[in-house]
């Protein structure tokens, strides 16, 4: 097939006269397909149904250090699910708090501390004029959406194929004492799907921030999600790299069992230094007097250790592997000879991160939800709601079925082929 | 037996010898015994041990409106679960937001976010030179903690038998626009035990705040927490009172499953008016994804109804009570006659409130402690742990056994004893 930016402009009309005709033909189907967030599919959910029968009335609900998970205390998690976490999260259990049901949860907890009660002794975000954050960008929505939430000014540095720019980065944080944090979800990223190499995270270890109380918002959400036994992405530990650049208290590391077990009823955890721990517990004391024992009971007793936790991501990764490949080969055959796109081939994670040329994003969703596929809106991977080049969308592919995946792909694909004619012909496509 | 302020100084220190050596003799038998936290014993944490059953592997985890629990979403909870706590809480379930395993976290949430981004529009907290509390004394001490790590001043009210003097509580928030809440457990107080009167709810619901963003935080937490079947008390449901007073946004209502099902994997929830509710799910929406669904089914699925709530807390109160009960009559028998202090005879709630003589509680703590009983420590149920007449110590009865609560109870009395004639005496006790 030609590509289409050699197309003269009659063969442009040409074909989009065939592509809405193809298009009309979906709409006339109408589907209904949510791909806007990334959620595992009932088959996934299913995987975990056993954590159901690990307690019943019969167990013995006293964790490994002797407390009765059913009554009040331990309020930084119990040791077994410390060891789990510990484990899943590449550090030692002294390190980790267990939290509650939501990792997100937690982060927001974080900002909303250092905006009332500073970092370390530092003094209250909310007292300064100014506090901004980097986001990595394309990234996820949450993050900014709670950002702004806080009213923190939020700078976009680009995701290269390495990571973050970290030329950008370091400048930025070594010269402005207002950048009190950086977003990155470091493996597997949302929603490149792609991983920090080792350099990238080297130079994170060994950032000389100009404000005391700036930290890497760490969100390792895709640390154990592989979507392959072999081609698995490893990253070098980011902790024991801040301990071993003399900055220990640099990194703040998020996970949780989100996508392991059940969303929403999962566990979620945060790794950091002792002087980190120390901060945070000094909040956290305050705020509950512990989180759910039973549930964290329930995990370690259904996936036992990091083993059990493994086997199971693999048949997570069974089921959902198909879909991530279904996505790209049909990209592939469809858009792969055209050159006005590209689009990410993660090893693992829940996304596939798609660049149309610029300007066309917005378009292409719009398309696509008006013959019934719903993806993430354009823009919201950036800050601000706002793609300055309009031209990347995030796509979900887990929770639709592999039959719903083939039909959202190829109707994707068209969806992208005319947004891009128009592009290309201006207002003039022949109509 | 002779008032201790008619005994001579020979008589009381004749007594003091005698009771110095029945205070050695416990001193000598070594016992261990916490009563400092409301925690529930393991009979009580028995009694749900079914809600381990109601959930298995083959159990549909779909709940009334067809949402999966065991994925994303649901962020202000699942319909039957507001049902169930809109019960509990004596309201209707539209008013309800169902959170996570602790509605402490609830509490300080709600004052972390009027910090950072103030109530219904009004600025944030933290840009006022001052913000103040009211706090009921003597009262919960979590509520007063975590008042303070938010830099929140605090104003004593006393607790009367009807409820906080509303005299002093009209007076304060009608003249000062700094005070922008007000800490209550209405119901089965923490301490006291007793509850607010029809009067006292009704001139909560008509109170005249001169801050717009004054808000009433009503721990409902022994809202369903009865000790017996007939004599219970029963207050006006303050967010209706709130409604026909005219005033529908002057309260925020919280409760929890703490104390019915498991303390730390129970459910909590909050109530309160539409333009409340509003104004928090702009946060929530934020914060979270949405919290425990899986939780929440199980509590609907095992508890079924209020009904089912209602049978299984007089199961409850059929192990408590004796407790309660046991401590007033050896207190009744060892000190009712001597003229030196009071103390509460709740119908439900978690704690007996104690009063010595002025400047006696610390000196009945330390001397509890030194036999090997550990009490809530004295002073904590005043803001910044302060009690200005140094007399209320609060008693938790329910997690001891009978036969612990029975020597406890005697040894209390002893120390009780013997720091009044310390007082009554100065140092001059004839040792």
């Amino acid at each position: 097939m030609k590509k289409y930016t050699e197309m003269d402009t009659s063969e442009l009309r040409e074909e989009y006269k065939k592509l809405s005709k193809q298009y009309k033909e979906f709409q006339y189907r109408s589907l209904s397909l949510d791909m806007s967030r990334g959620k595992p599919c009932p088959e996934q959910l299913d995987l975990s149904m056993g954590m159901m029968d690990v307690l019943n009335s019969n167990t013995d609900l006293v964790c490994e250090d002797g407390a009765d998970c059913r009554n009040y205390g331990v309020l930084s998690g119990i040791p077994e699910a410390k060891e789990l976490l510990a484990d899943i999260m590449e550090v030692h259990p002294d390190n980790i708090i267990i939290y509650g049901n939501s990792s997100l949860n937690v982060m927001f907890d974080f900002i909303s501390r250092s905006m009332t009660h500073g970092v370390m002794g530092s003094t209250p975000w909310s007292k300064l004029p100014e506090v901004k954050f980097i986001c990595v960008v394309p990234g996820y929505d949450r993050h900014f959406a709670m950002t702004e939430y806080f009213g923190i000014k939020m700078i976009n540095v680009p995701m290269l194929s390495t990571g973050p720019d970290m030329d950008m980065v370091e400048k930025l944080v070594s010269e402005d004492e207002s950048i009190k944090g950086i977003w990155c979800v470091p493996k597997y990223s949302n929603p490149t799907g792609n991983s920090y190499d080792d350099e990238t995270v080297r130079r994170f270890a060994r950032l000389k921030p100009a404000a005391a109380d700036f930290r890497i918002y760490w969100d390792n959400a895709y640390t154990i999600h592989h979507l392959y036994d072999h081609n698995q992405d490893h990253l070098i530990e980011i902790l024991a790299e801040c301990k071993r650049a003399g900055n220990p208290d640099l990194v703040y590391k998020f996970a949780s069992t989100s996508k392991v077990s059940f969303p929403g009823s999962g566990i979620a955890a945060c790794a950091a230094s002792k002087n980190n721990l120390e901060d945070i517990m000094e909040q956290l004391k305050y705020q509950t007097i512990g989180h759910d024992k039973v549930n964290q009971l329930r995990h370690v007793r259904f996936f036992k250790d990091i083993h059990g936790v493994v086997e199971h991501m693999r048949r997570h990764a069974d089921i959902i592997r198909p879909k991530f490949e279904e996505f790209e080969n049909i990209f592939e055959e469809e858009l792969g000879e055209l050159g006005i796109c590209s689009w990410t081939k993660p090893n693992g994670g829940y996304f596939i991160s798609f660049d149309s040329m610029p300007g066309c994003a917005k378009n292409i969703a719009m398309k696509a939800k008006k013959a019934g596929v719903k993806l993430t809106p354009a823009g919201a991977t950036f800050p601000y709601g706002k793609d300055p080049e309009d031209k990347n969308l995030r796509i979900a592919p887990t929770y639709p079925s592999l039959e719903e995946i083939r039909e959202a792909a190829k109707l994707f694909s068209i969806c992208v082929k005319l947004a891009t004619i128009e592009k290309l012909l201006g207002e003039d496509t022949g109509k």
